[in-house]
């Protein structure tokens, strides 16, 4: 007798006990928590983001009843934590390039759980050698476009900087800048849908999609929320998206773009408050089924 | 010379010391607190939810600026708190039935404060064998309407589907379905108003009370609010109803409808942060004074 | 049919739902909550102590395994709290003189819960004057004999000093004390048991019981035991009295001493932090134990 | 050598380490502490505020997108927190009007940081003096035009109706009135814009522009806002303005008329739970950055 | 190339990222989560213990200095947690001794982490039916001898009274007795250290030994220490073990005795609040360095 | 008329506003705080710990009434808190080095604030070359004598074992030692006390002091007290110093050695939770106290 053969919760698993559970060769889709956190310059830690939302994820409707459909037999699988405790920032940057590059070269659609910003540019890094014509679809409070954060070209506040090298960006709900961005903008390969104006033209949603190419990465920072939603973030800022907005422009970029991975990053568990980590693990089951609610389930 | 006779806080009563306090028989509208907790999947608890509510409750103001009427001497008494610790769910439920049926055949406007949702179906069933063509308006995140739950027909997920037993339902901002519900839902008889594209009709309001009949019972599970707004719940769903249309809705019914009941429930407090208490402490009021906003105080 | 025959939980009463419940009248205890908070200098105020150690008694087990007894049958009876938020502070001072003046005279032992030190001199003075030669026995960290703080006689700083009036002091645990304090002490009616040296002599208690007269009242601030066993004071200070220290000193004292009344104070709960609010609620049922243990319930 | 030439933290600065710090002398705006906290009636103290602001402030970014400006060159000036914890009610407010006097005397541009709303009478005093035909604009939940609260005038439930005796208001986002204020306001110089029923007119802003003089006092009780974005308040009330709203009026004002001196009152900040004070720190820069945006720096 | 070929954490494994890691078979000790919570009077919940446990355990030294020895190389395999939430409560029990007696009859040394107490009658019954003359010592602040708690039998209240049906017991820290519990006590096979008078005897850690058979269970509920090391617990008592007593009485019973299995029960852990958590991670490492630490490590 | 010359309270200095001030020049002793996190594996930050305590150190009260004196007239100036954000390991080390000397050099007794224990060894390195013959006094609950610990030399888990380049050691308290430690320890210059034994001997204080040189550092890691006493550390520990052995330990250092300098490190403060943050300001003080009781206040 296998005295293992007893009902389990799961743990780190996105979604617990799912009814139809799938290997990772079975999953078309890969969530990985990387809860790097080393740069962020204040609060209380990135690094509890994953777990967080992962423990959360056990009460999010497999359901959705927006597209009228459950995506999860599909197959998302989720990967151990990786754990980059023991390296340098070079290499921890290194082996998230690594990593996900392996992910992707299997053929999953990938979503990234961070940990603080600057995981994007490596994973983006890996998306566009395999992709080419990448845009990253950024939807943030920071424009996080520093060319060099307290000596540190690695820091979350440098996040998309490091980015542009491997792709452009079009930037959503922008309302934090530093003057050096600001006078660096103009020059940059970005496209940014300032929050205090952007909503002065009904049309904002179909511009942001329009200015996208036809593959996609999506980086998802949680700040990028109102903050009375979304309050477990290391810099709230004021403004933001909503709920609605933000699912409205999530569903239009997948309906009509080609989205190959994303990430969610930034969530900065509030002890004793569990409302964000329910609102960051929901955010990352509407990514999945947005992405394959509309197809069958079927090999990866 | 009696000991007592001093000033004194009033605890357990909602709205503390009133200027015109009222007994029972004096007093037209009824607060029951049923901290009833059982089958809540997730969290801290809705057992400490009337506590924290009346104790809120002393903090709001009498006056109501919206309809120009403090309604308080009308009388609303609270009773004491219902306890169900020491019975089995069954048992505790046909309490609930009980207690709340002797309210009502008192012809008193009952508000009863979860606890969680299952406490709705016996309250639903009393205020139906007393009145003719009832129809619930309820304001949630999840349909629940689930036939069992991890076995348990009375659990919370499965609430309203046990109320249909005894009234139809017109169910608003749901955002939160099972497939089971899904399939379910086209041979029930509800009206669901979702909340992801409910606002794309501007006359969803209207529409909503239109499908009322003349006699309702009013249910607010407090997740059908914006988690910004009221994170103290079990399991918070983003979207939900803001302020504004929450307010909204409720006056149109009261002002069209004969409201004969309602309740309030799944609060859930978060130690240490009472703005969800005070809200659910306003909304209470609201009620109300929506209900005897427009007449003069009586007898019940 | 009465509507409110139901099983319901005790807001407020010590011991909460007992299973013999005593009136008043038929009451030997009288439990009488002040949450009077006005002068503290520093943290989250005293107000809610009584209310959250009310709340915790419901969990203290009646049955004392030390005295081998369970006394709540000699009635102990929860005054309704007194509010004194309307009031300046000589009237909140008078009216908590008249009001336990008023339960003294009915033959009943009183232990007050604060709310802040304050409190204790209007008790002592009602005390005193009907009982000749009371001795106070004070648990504290703080001698609080400052003849007075930022101006104010009536400051809880000033607490003991105010008592000093009415009767004589053994003050316990004391590890806070000015240099106006000190220089004062000489001439004071006061016997001091100084935290740093008071266990270098192993017959420490014997001492304290032996400085007090035949009669004595009891106050306790909280802040007198060691501040891991009780974080949850307004000014905590590292040493002070553990709970076997605590215990011993009281059995001792009504084992050979007519205690007439006492107060436990300086409770200042700590959301989400419930440990501290038992060990009061344990503490005031230890004290309800010691003073009747050793006999039969009967008339107040 | 100094042994205090090092790199350090700015306690209690605003804006924390400035790439262009100011003295009093050299700056055109001065923000003081006033942590004053004695009437406020429920909750865990605003005298925390000023000081959780200031820490949240360091993480602001200098340069605001909106305006395409950083304006801290002008000069914000913080000045040491005033102590008023040793005096008296009457004392206290003559001292905050004695303080702020001598600031504007000195030709700066004040932004007062509570502490609770009391503070606001005697800052209106001091500039009604110095500038004629002063309004107050008033960002706040509750109307807090009763003449006495609990005996006393000077609570900062009567802070505006003292404030009328020396300048005429124009009131946002009212949305808590007692009857006694109701009654009232019809003869008091007020102009009331309700919560309830600002927004039915889509002109709202621009009518509560038109109400003010030429010369502006702005007093922003954070209760104001929205209590999912703002819950760190004492009485946080459901409705109220969003961010948005707020900067757009902010805007409005500062750009037609000459806004002479600001307040942001009644933060009390919720342990463990940045996200207001951020929003605090964040809404006072942008009232520096309308006053000076459209200006070069130079002289006070 | 295998795209999981990183470095990662092990979530839910006892020591984290462990140097010698071992798998079930060559494991001697094997760790067992069951979060199991479901009759739990008060508090936040049990069910959440096993998870932060485990989580505090990744910074316990594996080193322990005061045997001088890493017993790790042992092995030490962490099960997945049992999840019993879809069963009812005695389904539940069956099951906990299914799954146990499994484990034990693969010859592992087995630690149980609750949840809540009532775990333990069933594990003791599976221990009792494979060795014979087990006595039972239990640390813990309550007796848990009730016959029935609230009509149900297998209640945490009753965890002892149930397992005294397959083993006696010695009792130590005991601090709260219902009524009932004293009357049973002196039939009953249970010899009982009371907390308030164990210390008397300088030999009682002898004394608690002596009363042992050769083969021994330990059950220790972490409400048995001090409530000032151990806070996070459903019904805290003040008294109780210090870490020392605790250790020392631990270890002269693994150095005399044979410990065949273990438990370590109702951890609640305190949102925010981690030193209980390392304290109870802690624990259960000091129980496996007393079992193996004088021994080399080898095959189970 | 200076606009500030009005009553303040004085953030981050220790005593908040002193009666008898002193300048740095006028000042025996300095306090510097070193808000230094970089390394601490686990937790909130001791980055925080400077801050909170100086805080809470308004409240300490300035009379010892162990030692029956007030030595705040000597002079306690506290320095601005020293920013090493912008700067890489090595250089913060050789800062820390740079600034303490500087003090140092002043003649001044210095206590220094962590921040993490990795401020201690440059504070060694600057005191020994100063003073020949320096011992260091640890308290702690780890042997912190790792080589090094995540590849980084200058981990506070190594922090020890670089001050032990400069000077023997005595450590007290330990209870966490690695493996790698309990090897090298033998060839090491340190004599250790460890936890679990010390007590055994009765002398063991004096044999701590007694292994003590004439010239001694004193540095405390708060993990070296009880956990539950001071539960606001990084990595808690159970067992530990209780606040009676701490201060007799100091106490007789005191008063037989000549102490040069301390450092005070690891405070992790609990948002919501004050009691530890007392606790490490009034040992703050009493270094103080035992340093200057038995002198009159002179020139530094």
């Amino acid at each position: 007798m296998n005295p293992f053969d007893y009902d389990r919760t799961q743990p780190q698993q996105f979604g617990g006990v799912l009814p139809a559970a799938r290997s990772f060769d079975e999953s078309q889709a890969v969530i990985l928590p990387v809860p790097f956190d080393r740069t962020t310059s204040y609060g209380q830690g990135t690094k509890h983001g994953p777990r967080e939302l992962l423990l959360a994820s056990a009460q999010v409707e497999l359901w959705d009843e927006e597209m009228g459909v459950d995506v999860h037999p599909h197959g998302m699988f989720t990967a151990p934590e990786l754990d980059l405790s023991g390296r340098g920032l070079d290499d921890a940057i290194n082996e998230i390039g690594r990593v996900t590059g392996g992910i992707l070269d299997a053929g999953k659609f990938l979503i990234t759980l961070g940990g603080e910003h600057s995981i994007t540019s490596p994973i983006v890094e890996a998306v566009a050698s395999r992709h080419k014509g990448v845009t990253v679809l950024q939807i943030d409070a920071h424009a996080d476009l520093r060319d060099s954060y307290l000596e540190e070209p690695h820091s979350h506040a440098c996040a998309m900087r490091r980015t542009l090298a491997h792709a452009s960006l079009v930037q959503v709900g922008i309302r934090n800048v530093s003057e050096e961005e600001a006078k660096a903008i103009p020059g940059l390969p970005t496209t940014i849908f300032y929050d205090w104006n952007m909503r002065d033209d009904p049309k904002w949603i179909d511009k942001a999609v329009a200015a996208l190419s036809d593959t996609v990465y999506i980086t998802i920072d949680l700040d990028g929320l109102e903050p009375g939603l979304m309050p477990a973030v290391g810099t709230p800022e004021p403004g933001g998206l909503s709920w609605r907005e933000l699912t409205t422009l999530l569903r239009r970029t997948f309906e009509s773009r080609r989205v190959v991975a994303c990430d969610v990053v930034e969530l900065c568990p509030i002890p004793g408050f569990a409302s964000p980590n329910f609102v960051a693990a929901r955010l990352v089951y509407k990514l999945l089924t947005y992405k394959f609610g509309s197809t069958k389930p079927g090999r990866a």
